[in-house]
């Protein structure tokens, strides 16, 4: 299966994303990571979900492009996007692991953003496989809480973009 | 009004996006961010939600505990989290704007990701007001596309910490 994201311009009206994430349910797609946020225009927020499947992708584009408040719905097609994720990770700091742990925050171009006398909490923000990566090789050294954000994403491409007629 | 953030931490069960964002809705809350994002459990999900309000936050809570699939809900206090979010941002890119942009880059540590003769994006992350404020400053630049993650947030206390004693 592969992953799938499109990128939905709502307007800020009340109920939207419920209504958004109940379509996706009742058409059996699990999400994957959603985000909401803020566009340059308070009125509008762009909604960004990713989900697993092949099949029926056309027919959720359909769905949203057809429900109340979606203004614009893109899909982004792998390869012609930027996407990137956060997160924040606290980790066990013991004196033994601190020296191993600031060389992996180093080589991934992480933050230390809170240092405690046993835990810190390290950001760093990536492209999907850099997050995985990094998790992985911080697992050893006892993660004791994890925040991610979810995909965000823009297209590459210099035609039309989300929202550039509004 | 303040702003509210609430960590939920939930099963990884079919429509408990939709219940907990239609419980906000039915309550009157208008939920201002929300992200959901894995967690090192591959059986658990996180979600984060910023709203405004100062009313029945505490039933906001109480209800969340209550639902099926919520394993555990913190709500974090202003002043004891880590919060950060991330936005992607594409600017016009001109010759006469361009170094005045990549100034801003520097000042703010931001990334220029994606560069193109008539664009570039960038990516900023921090606490909310620096997002703010970076944007800010680019409007006047021409923003054509914004895509921001919400926020995020870990608690910076030593004590009980979300999904530690699972």
């Amino acid at each position: 299966m592969s992953r799938n994201i499109v990128a939905i311009l709502v307007k800020n009206h009340f109920g939207v994303l419920n209504r958004i994430s109940g379509m996706f349910r009742r058409k059996g797609f699990n999400i994957d990571t959603l985000t909401v946020g803020e566009t340059d225009n308070h009125d509008l927020s762009r909604i960004t979900i990713s989900f697993l499947g092949d099949d029926d992708k056309e027919q959720i584009i359909k769905q949203l492009e057809k429900m109340p408040d979606v203004v614009e719905v893109a899909e982004l097609e792998a390869g012609s996007f930027v996407s990137r994720e956060l997160v924040l990770l606290k980790v066990a700091n013991t004196p033994e692991s601190r020296q191993d742990i600031l060389s992996v925050v180093d080589v991934f171009r992480a933050k230390v953003v809170d240092y405690a006398p046993e835990t810190m909490t390290i950001e760093v923000t990536g492209p999907t496989t850099k997050i995985d990566a990094i998790i992985e090789f911080l697992r050893e050294y006892g993660i004791i809480e994890m925040c991610r954000t979810g995909i965000v994403a823009l297209s590459r491409s210099h035609g039309h973009v989300l929202g550039d007629n509004k």
